[in-house]
């Protein structure tokens, strides 16, 4: 069986080495010296090590079932589920007045790696009712918020998140849900969503779907759609559990992966819900909270990523087979390590530089949405959101091929199942998909996040990566990482100026170049980050680091991402100059 | 459910218009006029598409079981085994006086492309037959191929290979399995071999095991390996099935995929054997038809991506989501289907011009075989046994790649098992591993086959392309396509002269770029591929084809292969470039 250990050294130093959080002037940073998160990161570490790991293959082996209309989650996610709730682990970034512990995002991030690395299906339960309780803390009234928060927070209710019909998902303006007005303030609602994670299940009292819907009468698409509360058994206004709502699962999804997470098929008939936010405007309740659930997911894509990497690494020391080329290693043995082989190390530092520049980046992303939230700042907030469709479309893509990559170490042990490690790509083939495909990140990107207030966030973007590249210039033994990055940055800038120029003439020309600027983009944010953690490890070395080892481990590290991964952004480019004409020549029907 | 179409009419123009096959001088081959091929390929396709196909789902559904000792295949396993004995087409390109047909190698890799992409797991008992057969041919004596082979071409009697043990899969001179020689000449085999494909089943009489075991008191390591015949029934000479041998199925795997394919533990117990070829020469008698396994691994990884394509393309035509940028392409209807969107075309000119230009590749790959086998051509096999690695590492590396993508334009549809994309992943995924993980085909690539025979095959393929480039530079319309082939083929030969040089100075400055190595030289493969079909549609739009939407289809994907995909090479380049130090500059204790 594969085993989980929480990389909380690595954490540390992104936290305070690299990004400094306890200096940084955002409310509550102060508090986060190095005790207090190496304490938290323990500590979560341990419950994901030895309570949620050891329930990862028995999620995936076992699945949810459904019976007479109850969801039966595996042997042993409720005892786990349990405990998860009495560390508070749930609301650790709540607000205290509903039961939470107030801590920064970042932190909420930091540990949420850790459980969604250790049992992605099973924290998902947790990460649904977080987003909905997100919802529910930005757009209820303070009456919903007393109601519904306090038992969210504590997780004794679970959330969902009810988007997609079976004719819809990306397109959500096609919606046919319906909430009709009734008398007493409340609506009825009814339709069919699916691929509802966490639909339903038996770890909690409760479950608390937020259901958009359309209120008959009201404008036509996108822009007629409304958020609503609808739980699972009605709640009286003394917070007690009353009748059961017209709510109820279809049907439990066969899926790839994921299995120990119940994606349901939800009927509503007539059920009872309670408008979100403003009328007709839905849409928008739910797009405040996407950064968060996008960072989310891009963060599953890392934390699959590490996992498997984790175990491959340990594979390829154990497993014997072959000798290195330049001399025996294990001269004793029958056969040296898999470890010794050019290809395996290969494979390896691209898992290793892959899993450790996009923790940096995502921790990274996680303090600037503190910045934006608890500091107010909307140049943080611009940053962060077009930050976002990368961090998720470019993670999950990466974190899935990195997981691939870890199967292939183990040649045949890697396919069947025994090892686990063929889980851990099914299971993170999801997060390509769900919280909006790679390819709607994509035109979010380039359709919409690049030319926001006038450019001015890209141009932010660059304004960082060159002063952080002229700064360090002359910074000794800083050249040879930010070369690099200097050079995919150009490139990215080049990618984004001809969108800008030949965008004007066509549309086509940026949108069938999107996919690739993702990918451009993510490569010059993870080439950034071993840049800065290349400076914080040159730093500690300089001031004679007790643990030097680490730290030239993190330079021979940022030395392989800008050889072997950064000259991937003169490809996208190329790709991306060869215009709309190569990918929109066909007529549909010639294909 | 999934569909399929076998695509005769590609293979057709592959075969003719670009390989010409009828007027290559190998013996056989002046038969293989367009209608010969086209009959042969349409019944293919027809039992492909309406018998196999719709077994798939269920071979992966139901998967195989083991009672009692006795594994059976899927519901509906049997009778299309039955079907296909009886259209001869396990037999198709075998010798006569076996039963077989006789054809060229390159007609049975056409239909085998059908086959397998109609349902991998149930052609996979076949396939497995085909190369047990193949060893037996090629390394068995008069007696050994009468007795055997009827029954095999036939597939009355299926054949395996075991190679694989737990503690060695690649590095096979740590096997452990033992053959005591007896009186009479045979040999008492005991053992454990795992992995073993179509190890058992319930379709054939009787099933003939290859065996890689050990003499007792032969040379140490790989050097003392015999490969031998295991039946599962003793035959006695008048080839009547007698006791049940001493080899049972200890147990089959649960795997990612292939589910219809029985992947066993098979446990020897002092079962009779009998010597196949040379003793302790098993290893040469396993590589004299690897290059005909390899091959048939790499048309896998095409013909799963193929399926896949043609699937993806369907939902992506019917599928109503948004609206094109440019303007509505169905405006009577409530969105515009999915193709309108660029970045949905992007993905599936991917897998177009993959797959067309991976059959291409294929094809063009077996028929070197035939003009090795059949037209006794030594620079046929040295070419075909360089290109060998890159077909099976490229393609099923690629083809994989190219079923996530299919996977990806349904959305959360392709994650549930129901509409099958899944399904076409998680299969395609074993190619990678099998028949040589892909990091040891580049091993063998770049260890090995390139500087073999002094380096005379690498420097032939590339003369070849260097003369296509030079011939077709001044065809009229030609130049945007030699253009691109003629710079990626330098930049495979700048990284063959890299190797040259650094590698002489450690070998890991080439084996550290080995796998880089592989996928530059199928993006050359395929770029050139792409530029000979291209000038097959020339000539054919210029003599007024019948059918001149085909051709233009082929060079605007051709087009789109130079623009997007044969960039790839200056990265791949640049990787290498960088040598090993990136790769190697951590101690195993460090990662």
């Amino acid at each position: 069986m594969p085993s989980y250990t929480a990389p909380t050294k690595d954490a540390q130093f992104i936290l305070h080495d690299v990004l400094n959080i306890s200096g940084k002037e955002i409310p509550g940073f102060a508090d986060l010296d190095r005790d207090f998160t190496a304490a938290i990161l323990e500590e979560a570490g341990k419950i994901a090590s030895e309570v949620l790991a050891p329930l990862n293959m028995v999620g995936d082996t076992e699945g949810c079932r459904l019976e007479n209309g109850v969801v039966y989650t595996p042997t042993g996610f409720k005892a786990a589920f349990d405990q998860m709730k009495d560390g508070g682990w749930p609301g650790i970034d709540m607000p205290e007045e509903y039961g939470g512990q107030n801590m920064p995002y970042v932190i909420g991030t930091a540990v949420g790696e850790f459980f969604s690395a250790a049992n992605q299906a099973f924290t998902m339960y947790q990460g649904l009712t977080h987003g909905a309780a997100s919802a529910i803390l930005a757009h209820g009234t303070d009456a919903q918020k007393d109601k519904w928060l306090p038992k969210m927070v504590s997780c004794d209710w679970t959330g969902t998140m009810n988007l997609t019909e079976p004719h819809c998902g990306t397109d959500l303006g096609l919606m046919r849900t319906k909430a009709e007005p009734q008398d007493d303030g409340s609506y009825k609602i009814t339709g069919q969503k699916i691929f509802i994670s966490a639909g339903d299940h038996d770890m909690a009292e409760n479950v608390v779907h937020l259901v958009l819907a359309k209120i008959p009468g009201g404008p036509e698409g996108i822009k007629g759609v409304s958020l609503f509360i609808v739980p699972k058994f009605l709640v009286d206004d003394e917070g007690n559990l009353g009748a059961r709502n017209g709510v109820s699962v279809g049907k439990l999804e066969e899926k790839m992966g994921i299995h120990g997470n119940a994606t349901c098929v939800m009927n509503y008939d007539e059920a009872t819900g309670y408008l979100l936010g403003d009328m007709h405007k839905g849409m928008r309740a739910m797009f405040t909270m996407m950064n968060e659930a996008r960072l989310g997911v891009g963060m599953q894509g890392l934390a699959q990523a590490e996992v498997a990497f984790q175990n491959a690494l340990e594979y390829a020391k154990d497993r014997l087979q072959g000798r290195d080329v330049t001399g025996p290693k294990n001269p004793d043995g029958p056969a040296d390590p898999l470890i010794v082989h050019p290809d395996i190390r290969r494979n390896l530092m691209e898992q290793k530089s892959f899993a450790e520049g996009a923790r940096a980046f995502m921790l990274w992303g996680a303090t600037l949405i503190d910045q934006a939230h608890r500091a107010k700042d909307k140049d943080a907030d611009g940053l962060i959101s077009l930050m976002t469709p990368v961090i998720k479309g470019f993670l999950t893509d990466k974190g899935f091929d990195m997981t691939v990559q870890a199967q292939q170490v183990y040649g045949g042990h890697g396919y069947i199942e025994e090892w686990g490690m063929s889980q851990f790509a099914r299971d993170a083939r999801i997060a390509m998909i769900y919280e909006g495909a790679n390819g709607v990140q994509a035109l979010d990107l380039v359709g919409r996040k690049l030319a926001q207030d006038g450019g001015k966030h890209v141009m932010a973007f660059f304004d960082l990566v060159k002063t952080f590249c002229k700064d360090e210039a002359e910074t000794e033994g800083m050249a040879e990482f930010t070369g690099p990055v200097k050079t995919a940055s150009k490139d990215l800038q080049a990618a984004a100026m001809y969108f800008m120029q030949e965008g004007m003439k066509n549309p086509n020309n940026a949108l069938a170049g999107s996919y690739d600027f993702m990918h451009l983009f993510g490569h010059v944010c993870l080439g950034l980050m071993w840049a800065k953690m290349a400076k914080a490890s040159l730093k500690a070395l300089a001031e004679g680091t007790s643990d030097p080892v680490f730290h030239q481990t993190k330079l021979a590290t940022a030395r392989f991402y800008m050889a072997r991964q950064l000259p991937m952004t003169a490809t996208h480019l190329a790709r991306i100059q060869s215009g709309a004409d190569p990918v929109m020549a066909l007529e549909a029907a010639n294909f």
